[in-house]
Protein backbone atom coordinates (compact mmCIF):
# COMPACT_ATOMS: atom_id res chain seq x y z
CA UNK A 1 0.00 0.00 0.00
CA UNK A 2 1.40 3.59 -1.02
CA UNK A 3 2.36 5.30 2.08
CA UNK A 4 -0.21 8.68 2.22
CA UNK A 5 3.33 10.90 1.71
CA UNK A 6 3.29 9.81 -1.66
CA UNK A 7 -0.50 10.49 -2.44
CA UNK A 8 -0.75 13.46 -4.54
CA UNK A 9 -2.14 16.96 -3.75
CA UNK A 10 -5.91 16.95 -5.43
CA UNK A 11 -6.79 20.69 -6.52
CA UNK A 12 -10.07 21.26 -8.41
CA UNK A 13 -11.61 24.85 -9.49
CA UNK A 14 -14.07 25.87 -12.28
CA UNK A 15 -11.72 26.31 -14.58
CA UNK A 16 -8.32 27.24 -15.75
CA UNK A 17 -7.62 30.15 -12.60
CA UNK A 18 -6.73 27.29 -10.09
CA UNK A 19 -3.44 26.65 -11.96
CA UNK A 20 -2.00 30.17 -10.81
CA UNK A 21 -2.50 28.15 -7.25
CA UNK A 22 -1.17 25.21 -8.51
CA UNK A 23 2.00 27.19 -9.90
CA UNK A 24 2.47 28.64 -6.50
CA UNK A 25 2.34 25.32 -4.88
CA UNK A 26 4.84 23.96 -7.68
CA UNK A 27 7.36 26.72 -6.44
CA UNK A 28 6.96 25.97 -2.88
CA UNK A 29 6.53 21.95 -2.98
CA UNK A 30 8.62 20.87 -5.91
CA UNK A 31 8.85 17.22 -4.81
CA UNK A 32 4.79 16.87 -4.96
CA UNK A 33 2.54 15.64 -7.45
CA UNK A 34 -0.58 17.55 -8.57
CA UNK A 35 -4.24 15.99 -9.94
CA UNK A 36 -5.67 19.04 -10.98
CA UNK A 37 -9.35 18.84 -12.00
CA UNK A 38 -10.92 21.76 -14.10
CA UNK A 39 -14.60 22.28 -14.62
CA UNK A 40 -14.51 23.33 -18.00
CA UNK A 41 -17.99 22.20 -19.00
CA UNK A 42 -19.75 24.57 -16.17
CA UNK A 43 -17.09 27.16 -15.50
CA UNK A 44 -17.61 30.26 -15.14
CA UNK A 45 -19.45 29.60 -11.95
CA UNK A 46 -19.43 33.48 -10.66
CA UNK A 47 -22.66 33.94 -12.32
CA UNK A 48 -24.11 30.84 -10.91
CA UNK A 49 -26.66 30.68 -7.68
CA UNK A 50 -25.44 29.34 -4.43
CA UNK A 51 -26.97 25.89 -4.76
CA UNK A 52 -25.71 25.12 -8.30
CA UNK A 53 -22.13 26.44 -7.07
CA UNK A 54 -22.16 23.77 -3.81
CA UNK A 55 -23.19 21.28 -6.24
CA UNK A 56 -20.72 21.40 -7.90
CA UNK A 57 -18.29 21.99 -5.68
CA UNK A 58 -19.27 18.73 -3.82
CA UNK A 59 -19.40 16.76 -7.35
CA UNK A 60 -15.26 17.72 -7.74
CA UNK A 61 -14.46 16.47 -4.52
CA UNK A 62 -15.92 13.39 -4.80
CA UNK A 63 -14.65 13.15 -8.18
CA UNK A 64 -11.12 13.31 -7.22
CA UNK A 65 -11.64 10.87 -3.93
CA UNK A 66 -13.17 8.25 -5.83
CA UNK A 67 -10.97 8.19 -9.23
CA UNK A 68 -7.65 9.80 -7.53
CA UNK A 69 -5.40 9.00 -4.58
CA UNK A 70 -4.82 12.45 -3.24
CA UNK A 71 -3.70 12.69 0.48
CA UNK A 72 -5.16 16.58 0.75
CA UNK A 73 -7.75 18.55 -1.29
CA UNK A 74 -7.24 21.92 -2.49
CA UNK A 75 -10.44 23.89 -3.65
CA UNK A 76 -9.03 27.06 -5.97
CA UNK A 77 -11.72 28.32 -6.81
CA UNK A 78 -12.79 31.04 -4.87
CA UNK A 79 -16.58 31.63 -5.95
CA UNK A 80 -16.81 27.63 -5.09
CA UNK A 81 -15.00 27.60 -1.50
CA UNK A 82 -17.43 30.83 -0.39
CA UNK A 83 -20.39 28.20 -0.99
CA UNK A 84 -19.17 25.28 -0.07
CA UNK A 85 -16.36 25.42 1.77
CA UNK A 86 -18.03 24.60 5.23
CA UNK A 87 -19.95 21.26 3.32
CA UNK A 88 -16.57 20.11 2.03
CA UNK A 89 -14.51 20.07 5.83
CA UNK A 90 -17.08 18.04 7.07
CA UNK A 91 -17.55 15.77 3.70
CA UNK A 92 -13.98 14.96 3.02
CA UNK A 93 -12.41 12.26 5.50
CA UNK A 94 -8.81 14.17 3.95
CA UNK A 95 -7.61 17.99 5.10
CA UNK A 96 -9.09 20.66 2.96
CA UNK A 97 -7.44 23.57 1.93
CA UNK A 98 -8.98 26.28 0.61
CA UNK A 99 -7.92 30.05 -0.91
CA UNK A 100 -10.45 32.18 0.98
CA UNK A 101 -9.40 29.90 4.83
CA UNK A 102 -6.38 31.12 3.07
CA UNK A 103 -6.40 34.82 1.66
CA UNK A 104 -8.47 35.89 5.28
CA UNK A 105 -5.42 34.21 7.46
CA UNK A 106 -3.28 36.51 5.15
CA UNK A 107 -4.53 39.59 4.75
CA UNK A 108 -5.60 40.11 8.39
CA UNK A 109 -1.60 39.50 9.18
CA UNK A 110 -1.01 42.30 6.11
CA UNK A 111 -2.95 45.45 6.98
CA UNK A 112 -2.11 47.86 9.82
CA UNK A 113 -5.18 50.29 9.23
CA UNK A 114 -7.42 47.75 9.25
CA UNK A 115 -9.09 49.48 6.09
CA UNK A 116 -8.90 46.96 3.68
CA UNK A 117 -10.54 46.11 0.27
CA UNK A 118 -11.87 42.92 -1.34
CA UNK A 119 -11.80 42.06 -5.59
CA UNK A 120 -14.18 39.01 -6.43
CA UNK A 121 -16.32 37.78 -8.80
CA UNK A 122 -20.28 38.53 -8.63
CA UNK A 123 -20.72 35.28 -6.29
CA UNK A 124 -17.98 35.53 -4.15
CA UNK A 125 -18.53 38.99 -3.72
CA UNK A 126 -22.22 38.50 -3.18
CA UNK A 127 -22.02 35.42 -0.47
CA UNK A 128 -19.93 38.23 1.79
CA UNK A 129 -17.98 35.25 3.05
CA UNK A 130 -14.60 37.30 3.35
CA UNK A 131 -15.95 40.41 4.96
CA UNK A 132 -17.67 37.87 7.31
CA UNK A 133 -14.35 36.08 7.86
CA UNK A 134 -12.19 39.08 8.11
CA UNK A 135 -14.37 40.61 10.90
CA UNK A 136 -14.16 37.72 12.77
CA UNK A 137 -10.70 38.24 13.51
CA UNK A 138 -10.38 41.71 12.97
CA UNK A 139 -13.96 43.29 14.70
CA UNK A 140 -13.16 46.44 13.78
CA UNK A 141 -11.98 46.71 10.22
CA UNK A 142 -13.71 48.37 7.50
CA UNK A 143 -13.73 45.80 4.23
CA UNK A 144 -14.92 47.46 1.20
CA UNK A 145 -16.47 44.46 -1.19
CA UNK A 146 -16.57 44.91 -5.30
CA UNK A 147 -17.16 42.49 -7.37
CA UNK A 148 -15.17 42.67 -10.84
CA UNK A 149 -16.70 39.87 -13.41
CA UNK A 150 -14.74 41.46 -16.63
CA UNK A 151 -11.76 40.43 -15.35
CA UNK A 152 -11.59 37.24 -15.61
CA UNK A 153 -12.16 37.18 -19.35
CA UNK A 154 -9.98 39.84 -19.68
CA UNK A 155 -7.17 36.93 -19.01
CA UNK A 156 -8.00 34.81 -20.82
CA UNK A 157 -8.68 37.01 -23.75
CA UNK A 158 -4.87 38.22 -23.02
CA UNK A 159 -5.97 41.71 -22.92
CA UNK A 160 -3.31 41.99 -19.58
CA UNK A 161 -1.47 45.03 -20.61
CA UNK A 162 -4.02 46.31 -22.70
CA UNK A 163 -5.18 49.98 -22.22
CA UNK A 164 -8.77 48.82 -21.89
CA UNK A 165 -7.70 46.53 -18.92
CA UNK A 166 -6.40 50.09 -17.16
CA UNK A 167 -9.67 51.72 -18.36
CA UNK A 168 -11.46 48.89 -16.60
CA UNK A 169 -9.23 48.33 -13.63
CA UNK A 170 -9.54 52.10 -13.40
CA UNK A 171 -13.52 51.86 -13.54
CA UNK A 172 -13.95 49.01 -10.96
CA UNK A 173 -11.24 50.67 -8.18
CA UNK A 174 -12.74 53.96 -8.56
CA UNK A 175 -15.06 53.07 -4.85
CA UNK A 176 -11.80 52.73 -3.23
CA UNK A 177 -10.57 56.75 -4.16
CA UNK A 178 -10.15 58.43 -0.59
CA UNK A 179 -10.88 55.12 1.54
CA UNK A 180 -7.44 54.82 2.88
CA UNK A 181 -7.31 51.22 2.40
CA UNK A 182 -3.61 49.60 3.08
CA UNK A 183 -3.98 46.08 1.83
CA UNK A 184 -6.14 44.45 -0.97
CA UNK A 185 -7.32 40.95 -1.38
CA UNK A 186 -6.80 39.56 -4.56
CA UNK A 187 -9.89 36.91 -4.56
CA UNK A 188 -10.20 35.16 -7.63
CA UNK A 189 -7.03 33.17 -8.99
CA UNK A 190 -7.32 34.83 -12.25
CA UNK A 191 -6.51 38.27 -10.76
CA UNK A 192 -2.99 37.81 -10.24
CA UNK A 193 -2.38 38.15 -13.79
CA UNK A 194 -3.53 41.93 -13.36
CA UNK A 195 -1.35 42.20 -10.58
CA UNK A 196 0.90 45.01 -11.82
CA UNK A 197 -2.25 46.50 -13.35
CA UNK A 198 -3.75 47.00 -10.22
CA UNK A 199 -0.99 48.17 -8.10
CA UNK A 200 -0.07 51.06 -11.00
CA UNK A 201 -3.74 52.25 -10.46
CA UNK A 202 -3.57 51.65 -6.20
CA UNK A 203 -0.37 53.31 -5.85
CA UNK A 204 2.24 52.09 -3.62
CA UNK A 205 1.02 52.23 -0.60
CA UNK A 206 -1.36 49.79 -0.74
CA UNK A 207 -0.30 45.72 -0.51
CA UNK A 208 -2.04 43.33 -2.46
CA UNK A 209 -2.39 39.86 -1.07
CA UNK A 210 -3.05 37.46 -3.45
CA UNK A 211 -5.14 34.22 -2.28
CA UNK A 212 -3.32 31.70 -4.58
CA UNK A 213 0.27 32.57 -2.98
CA UNK A 214 -1.79 31.80 0.10
CA UNK A 215 -3.32 28.96 -0.47
CA UNK A 216 -0.01 27.68 -1.74
CA UNK A 217 1.24 28.52 1.78
CA UNK A 218 -0.97 26.97 3.94
CA UNK A 219 -0.76 23.87 2.08
CA UNK A 220 3.11 23.78 2.54
CA UNK A 221 2.09 24.58 6.03
CA UNK A 222 -0.25 21.73 6.31
CA UNK A 223 1.71 18.95 4.54
CA UNK A 224 4.87 19.88 7.09
CA UNK A 225 2.50 19.65 10.17
CA UNK A 226 1.15 16.54 9.17
CA UNK A 227 4.40 14.80 7.94
CA UNK A 228 2.34 14.63 4.65
CA UNK A 229 5.42 15.71 2.37
CA UNK A 230 6.56 13.44 0.15
CA UNK A 231 10.56 12.58 0.25
CA UNK A 232 10.11 10.97 -3.30
CA UNK A 233 11.83 13.05 -5.95
CA UNK A 234 10.46 12.38 -9.47
CA UNK A 235 6.76 12.79 -8.38
CA UNK A 236 6.10 16.31 -9.64
CA UNK A 237 6.84 15.18 -13.21
CA UNK A 238 3.69 13.37 -12.89
CA UNK A 239 1.22 15.85 -12.73
CA UNK A 240 -2.33 14.96 -13.94
CA UNK A 241 -4.92 17.46 -15.76
CA UNK A 242 -8.44 16.51 -16.14
CA UNK A 243 -11.18 18.65 -17.74
CA UNK A 244 -15.15 18.29 -17.84
CA UNK A 245 -15.07 19.70 -21.72
CA UNK A 246 -12.79 21.18 -23.95
CA UNK A 247 -9.00 19.89 -23.43
CA UNK A 248 -7.17 21.56 -26.32
CA UNK A 249 -8.70 25.09 -24.45
CA UNK A 250 -7.03 24.48 -21.43
CA UNK A 251 -3.69 22.97 -22.66
CA UNK A 252 -2.94 26.51 -24.53
CA UNK A 253 -4.47 28.53 -21.73
CA UNK A 254 -2.57 26.58 -18.94
CA UNK A 255 0.52 26.99 -20.83
CA UNK A 256 0.02 30.89 -20.36
CA UNK A 257 -0.85 30.42 -16.69
CA UNK A 258 1.97 27.91 -16.11
CA UNK A 259 4.50 30.13 -17.97
CA UNK A 260 5.82 26.95 -19.47
CA UNK A 261 6.87 25.73 -23.03
CA UNK A 262 6.37 22.26 -22.58
CA UNK A 263 3.31 20.70 -23.69
CA UNK A 264 0.26 20.59 -21.15
CA UNK A 265 -1.19 17.05 -21.37
CA UNK A 266 -5.31 17.02 -20.65
CA UNK A 267 -7.52 14.30 -20.02
CA UNK A 268 -11.53 14.43 -20.24
CA UNK A 269 -12.60 13.46 -16.38
CA UNK A 270 -14.16 9.74 -16.14
CA UNK A 271 -18.11 9.64 -16.46
CA UNK A 272 -20.00 10.53 -13.21
CA UNK B 1 -59.00 23.00 -28.26
CA UNK B 2 -57.05 25.91 -28.44
CA UNK B 3 -56.33 26.90 -32.66
CA UNK B 4 -52.63 26.27 -33.19
CA UNK B 5 -53.16 30.55 -34.35
CA UNK B 6 -52.97 31.22 -30.40
CA UNK B 7 -50.55 29.24 -28.88
CA UNK B 8 -47.40 31.08 -27.88
CA UNK B 9 -43.95 31.80 -30.02
CA UNK B 10 -41.19 29.40 -28.09
CA UNK B 11 -38.28 31.00 -27.45
CA UNK B 12 -34.86 29.73 -25.84
CA UNK B 13 -31.36 31.56 -25.67
CA UNK B 14 -28.49 30.13 -23.54
CA UNK B 15 -29.07 33.33 -21.38
CA UNK B 16 -30.55 37.10 -21.61
CA UNK B 17 -29.00 37.87 -24.92
CA UNK B 18 -32.37 36.23 -26.89
CA UNK B 19 -34.46 38.98 -25.60
CA UNK B 20 -32.86 41.20 -28.17
CA UNK B 21 -34.58 38.53 -30.65
CA UNK B 22 -38.09 38.63 -28.94
CA UNK B 23 -38.01 42.64 -28.64
CA UNK B 24 -37.92 42.85 -32.28
CA UNK B 25 -40.58 40.12 -32.24
CA UNK B 26 -43.03 42.28 -29.99
CA UNK B 27 -42.46 45.19 -32.61
CA UNK B 28 -43.47 43.20 -35.68
CA UNK B 29 -45.73 40.68 -34.02
CA UNK B 30 -47.32 42.92 -30.91
CA UNK B 31 -49.89 40.01 -30.55
CA UNK B 32 -48.27 37.39 -30.07
CA UNK B 33 -47.43 35.44 -26.47
CA UNK B 34 -44.30 34.40 -26.13
CA UNK B 35 -43.10 31.91 -24.22
CA UNK B 36 -38.95 32.78 -23.57
CA UNK B 37 -36.09 30.11 -22.03
CA UNK B 38 -33.02 31.48 -20.54
CA UNK B 39 -30.73 28.72 -19.29
CA UNK B 40 -28.75 30.68 -17.28
CA UNK B 41 -28.02 27.54 -15.59
CA UNK B 42 -25.48 26.66 -17.93
CA UNK B 43 -24.97 29.98 -19.73
CA UNK B 44 -22.60 30.86 -21.60
CA UNK B 45 -22.75 28.33 -24.31
CA UNK B 46 -19.94 30.09 -26.33
CA UNK B 47 -16.73 28.23 -24.66
CA UNK B 48 -18.64 24.93 -24.52
CA UNK B 49 -17.98 21.71 -26.74
CA UNK B 50 -20.05 21.50 -29.53
CA UNK B 51 -21.69 18.11 -27.62
CA UNK B 52 -22.09 19.96 -24.94
CA UNK B 53 -23.98 22.95 -26.79
CA UNK B 54 -26.34 19.94 -29.38
CA UNK B 55 -27.48 18.35 -25.96
CA UNK B 56 -28.15 21.79 -23.92
CA UNK B 57 -30.32 23.06 -27.17
CA UNK B 58 -31.77 19.76 -27.83
CA UNK B 59 -33.10 19.31 -23.45
CA UNK B 60 -34.03 23.24 -24.31
CA UNK B 61 -35.87 22.32 -27.34
CA UNK B 62 -37.47 19.18 -25.83
CA UNK B 63 -38.82 21.33 -22.02
CA UNK B 64 -40.54 24.36 -24.51
CA UNK B 65 -42.78 21.56 -26.53
CA UNK B 66 -43.55 19.19 -23.32
CA UNK B 67 -44.38 22.39 -20.99
CA UNK B 68 -45.98 24.73 -23.39
CA UNK B 69 -48.52 24.76 -25.91
CA UNK B 70 -46.22 26.41 -29.21
CA UNK B 71 -46.83 27.07 -32.66
CA UNK B 72 -43.38 27.68 -33.99
CA UNK B 73 -39.88 27.22 -32.05
CA UNK B 74 -37.16 30.14 -32.28
CA UNK B 75 -33.79 29.26 -31.20
CA UNK B 76 -32.71 33.02 -30.71
CA UNK B 77 -28.51 31.58 -29.50
CA UNK B 78 -26.02 31.98 -32.18
CA UNK B 79 -23.78 29.17 -30.70
CA UNK B 80 -26.38 26.88 -29.73
CA UNK B 81 -27.77 27.07 -33.74
CA UNK B 82 -24.39 26.37 -35.26
CA UNK B 83 -24.26 23.31 -33.23
CA UNK B 84 -27.64 22.33 -33.39
CA UNK B 85 -29.86 23.84 -36.50
CA UNK B 86 -30.43 20.63 -38.32
CA UNK B 87 -30.54 18.23 -35.65
CA UNK B 88 -33.83 20.92 -33.95
CA UNK B 89 -35.28 20.64 -37.55
CA UNK B 90 -35.57 17.27 -37.74
CA UNK B 91 -36.57 16.33 -34.44
CA UNK B 92 -39.35 19.74 -33.90
CA UNK B 93 -42.89 18.59 -35.35
CA UNK B 94 -43.14 22.31 -35.54
CA UNK B 95 -41.41 25.40 -37.48
CA UNK B 96 -38.27 26.00 -36.21
CA UNK B 97 -36.56 28.99 -36.89
CA UNK B 98 -33.44 30.01 -35.98
CA UNK B 99 -30.92 33.55 -35.87
CA UNK B 100 -28.08 31.77 -38.02
CA UNK B 101 -30.65 30.81 -41.23
CA UNK B 102 -32.16 34.17 -40.77
CA UNK B 103 -28.99 35.88 -40.45
CA UNK B 104 -27.51 34.65 -43.70
CA UNK B 105 -30.62 35.49 -45.82
CA UNK B 106 -30.14 38.99 -44.63
CA UNK B 107 -26.62 39.48 -45.37
CA UNK B 108 -26.72 37.64 -48.70
CA UNK B 109 -29.45 40.56 -49.74
CA UNK B 110 -27.41 42.85 -48.20
CA UNK B 111 -23.65 43.18 -49.45
CA UNK B 112 -23.20 44.06 -53.14
CA UNK B 113 -19.11 43.70 -53.11
CA UNK B 114 -19.53 40.17 -51.92
CA UNK B 115 -16.48 40.99 -49.02
CA UNK B 116 -18.21 40.43 -46.27
CA UNK B 117 -17.91 40.32 -42.14
CA UNK B 118 -19.11 38.23 -39.47
CA UNK B 119 -18.93 38.87 -35.55
CA UNK B 120 -19.50 36.07 -32.88
CA UNK B 121 -19.03 34.41 -29.86
CA UNK B 122 -15.58 31.43 -30.02
CA UNK B 123 -17.68 28.75 -30.46
CA UNK B 124 -20.26 30.51 -33.60
CA UNK B 125 -16.83 31.36 -35.08
CA UNK B 126 -15.07 27.88 -34.68
CA UNK B 127 -17.76 26.23 -36.00
CA UNK B 128 -17.76 28.01 -39.32
CA UNK B 129 -21.58 27.70 -39.69
CA UNK B 130 -21.68 30.92 -41.08
CA UNK B 131 -19.09 31.29 -43.86
CA UNK B 132 -20.24 27.92 -44.81
CA UNK B 133 -23.88 28.62 -45.40
CA UNK B 134 -23.22 32.38 -46.71
CA UNK B 135 -21.07 30.36 -49.68
CA UNK B 136 -23.69 28.31 -50.50
CA UNK B 137 -25.68 31.41 -51.00
CA UNK B 138 -23.07 33.03 -52.72
CA UNK B 139 -20.11 30.78 -53.75
CA UNK B 140 -17.28 33.97 -54.61
CA UNK B 141 -17.93 36.06 -51.80
CA UNK B 142 -15.11 36.70 -49.12
CA UNK B 143 -16.52 36.12 -45.60
CA UNK B 144 -13.68 37.48 -42.58
CA UNK B 145 -15.03 35.73 -39.48
CA UNK B 146 -13.87 37.37 -36.01
CA UNK B 147 -14.87 36.20 -32.13
CA UNK B 148 -15.38 38.29 -29.87
CA UNK B 149 -15.20 37.05 -26.60
CA UNK B 150 -15.56 40.04 -24.41
CA UNK B 151 -18.72 41.59 -26.16
CA UNK B 152 -21.70 39.60 -24.37
CA UNK B 153 -20.06 40.66 -21.08
CA UNK B 154 -19.33 44.07 -21.75
CA UNK B 155 -22.83 44.29 -22.61
CA UNK B 156 -24.03 42.84 -19.21
CA UNK B 157 -21.74 44.90 -17.18
CA UNK B 158 -23.26 47.99 -18.92
CA UNK B 159 -20.13 49.33 -20.45
CA UNK B 160 -21.63 49.90 -23.46
CA UNK B 161 -20.55 53.46 -24.22
CA UNK B 162 -17.74 52.89 -21.95
CA UNK B 163 -13.84 53.65 -23.76
CA UNK B 164 -12.82 50.85 -22.81
CA UNK B 165 -15.52 48.95 -25.00
CA UNK B 166 -14.30 51.27 -27.26
CA UNK B 167 -10.66 49.92 -27.37
CA UNK B 168 -11.90 46.24 -27.51
CA UNK B 169 -14.18 46.70 -30.41
CA UNK B 170 -10.97 48.58 -32.52
CA UNK B 171 -8.73 45.88 -31.42
CA UNK B 172 -11.21 42.86 -32.61
CA UNK B 173 -12.04 44.78 -35.30
CA UNK B 174 -8.27 45.31 -36.59
CA UNK B 175 -8.18 42.43 -39.08
CA UNK B 176 -10.90 43.96 -40.79
CA UNK B 177 -8.54 47.25 -41.90
CA UNK B 178 -8.09 47.66 -45.56
CA UNK B 179 -10.25 44.29 -46.24
CA UNK B 180 -13.27 46.67 -48.03
CA UNK B 181 -15.95 44.76 -46.36
CA UNK B 182 -19.34 46.53 -47.54
CA UNK B 183 -21.18 44.89 -44.86
CA UNK B 184 -21.33 42.98 -41.84
CA UNK B 185 -23.20 40.12 -39.67
CA UNK B 186 -23.29 40.42 -35.77
CA UNK B 187 -23.85 37.25 -35.20
CA UNK B 188 -24.30 37.33 -31.28
CA UNK B 189 -27.95 38.59 -29.88
CA UNK B 190 -25.81 40.38 -27.78
CA UNK B 191 -23.80 42.44 -30.47
CA UNK B 192 -26.88 45.02 -31.24
CA UNK B 193 -26.64 46.22 -28.07
CA UNK B 194 -22.79 47.39 -29.20
CA UNK B 195 -24.19 48.32 -32.62
CA UNK B 196 -23.29 52.14 -32.73
CA UNK B 197 -19.59 51.51 -31.23
CA UNK B 198 -18.85 48.85 -34.36
CA UNK B 199 -20.44 51.32 -36.59
CA UNK B 200 -18.12 54.00 -35.16
CA UNK B 201 -15.25 51.81 -36.31
CA UNK B 202 -16.50 50.57 -39.26
CA UNK B 203 -17.47 53.91 -40.85
CA UNK B 204 -20.32 54.99 -42.93
CA UNK B 205 -19.39 52.29 -46.01
CA UNK B 206 -20.21 49.41 -43.81
CA UNK B 207 -23.77 47.96 -43.59
CA UNK B 208 -24.73 46.32 -40.14
CA UNK B 209 -26.80 43.80 -40.58
CA UNK B 210 -28.14 41.95 -36.82
CA UNK B 211 -29.16 38.39 -36.68
CA UNK B 212 -32.14 39.81 -33.69
CA UNK B 213 -33.65 42.04 -36.31
CA UNK B 214 -33.77 39.48 -39.24
CA UNK B 215 -34.87 36.57 -36.82
CA UNK B 216 -37.99 38.48 -36.07
CA UNK B 217 -38.65 39.46 -40.05
CA UNK B 218 -38.37 35.67 -40.30
CA UNK B 219 -40.85 34.84 -37.81
CA UNK B 220 -43.20 37.27 -38.81
CA UNK B 221 -42.63 35.98 -42.25
CA UNK B 222 -43.29 32.61 -41.17
CA UNK B 223 -46.52 32.95 -39.63
CA UNK B 224 -48.33 34.88 -42.27
CA UNK B 225 -47.52 31.77 -44.88
CA UNK B 226 -48.59 29.72 -42.90
CA UNK B 227 -51.72 31.39 -41.16
CA UNK B 228 -50.67 31.03 -37.95
CA UNK B 229 -50.89 35.04 -36.49
CA UNK B 230 -53.10 35.05 -33.77
CA UNK B 231 -56.11 37.25 -34.06
CA UNK B 232 -56.28 37.88 -30.23
CA UNK B 233 -55.26 41.45 -28.70
CA UNK B 234 -54.90 39.99 -25.09
CA UNK B 235 -52.17 37.52 -25.73
CA UNK B 236 -49.16 39.69 -25.66
CA UNK B 237 -50.08 40.81 -21.70
CA UNK B 238 -49.08 36.97 -21.28
CA UNK B 239 -45.42 36.52 -22.38
CA UNK B 240 -43.62 34.42 -19.87
CA UNK B 241 -40.35 33.74 -18.78
CA UNK B 242 -38.35 31.17 -17.45
CA UNK B 243 -34.73 30.32 -16.59
CA UNK B 244 -32.88 27.69 -15.30
CA UNK B 245 -30.93 29.49 -12.67
CA UNK B 246 -30.85 32.87 -11.12
CA UNK B 247 -34.38 34.34 -12.03
CA UNK B 248 -33.71 37.83 -10.05
CA UNK B 249 -30.80 38.37 -11.96
CA UNK B 250 -32.17 37.69 -15.56
CA UNK B 251 -35.24 39.81 -14.22
CA UNK B 252 -32.90 42.76 -13.86
CA UNK B 253 -30.80 42.44 -17.42
CA UNK B 254 -34.36 41.80 -19.20
CA UNK B 255 -35.25 45.05 -18.23
CA UNK B 256 -32.01 46.82 -19.98
CA UNK B 257 -32.74 44.57 -22.78
CA UNK B 258 -36.08 44.98 -23.40
CA UNK B 259 -36.16 48.90 -22.48
CA UNK B 260 -38.98 48.52 -20.03
CA UNK B 261 -39.89 50.02 -16.68
CA UNK B 262 -41.85 47.78 -15.73
CA UNK B 263 -41.35 44.33 -13.92
CA UNK B 264 -40.49 41.15 -15.40
CA UNK B 265 -41.64 38.50 -13.98
CA UNK B 266 -39.29 35.17 -13.87
CA UNK B 267 -40.14 31.69 -12.94
CA UNK B 268 -37.39 28.90 -12.56
CA UNK B 269 -38.09 26.19 -15.46
CA UNK B 270 -39.61 22.96 -13.66
CA UNK B 271 -37.56 20.16 -13.12
CA UNK B 272 -36.41 17.99 -15.97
Amino acid sequence: MTHPRNLAIGMFDSGVGGLTVLRQICKRLPNEMIVYFGDTARVPYGDKSNQEILRYSIENAKYLMSYHKIKVLVNACNTSASCSRIELKQLCPIPVVDVIEAGVESIVKTTRSQRIAVLGTRATIRSGIYEKEIIKLLPQATVISIACPLFVLLVEEQFINHQATKLIVEEYLAPLKNQNIDALLLACTHYPLLRDIIQEELGSGVTIVDSSSSCADMVADLLSKKDLKTPLLSLRERHQFFVSDNPERFAVTAKNFLDIHTEVHVQIKSPD
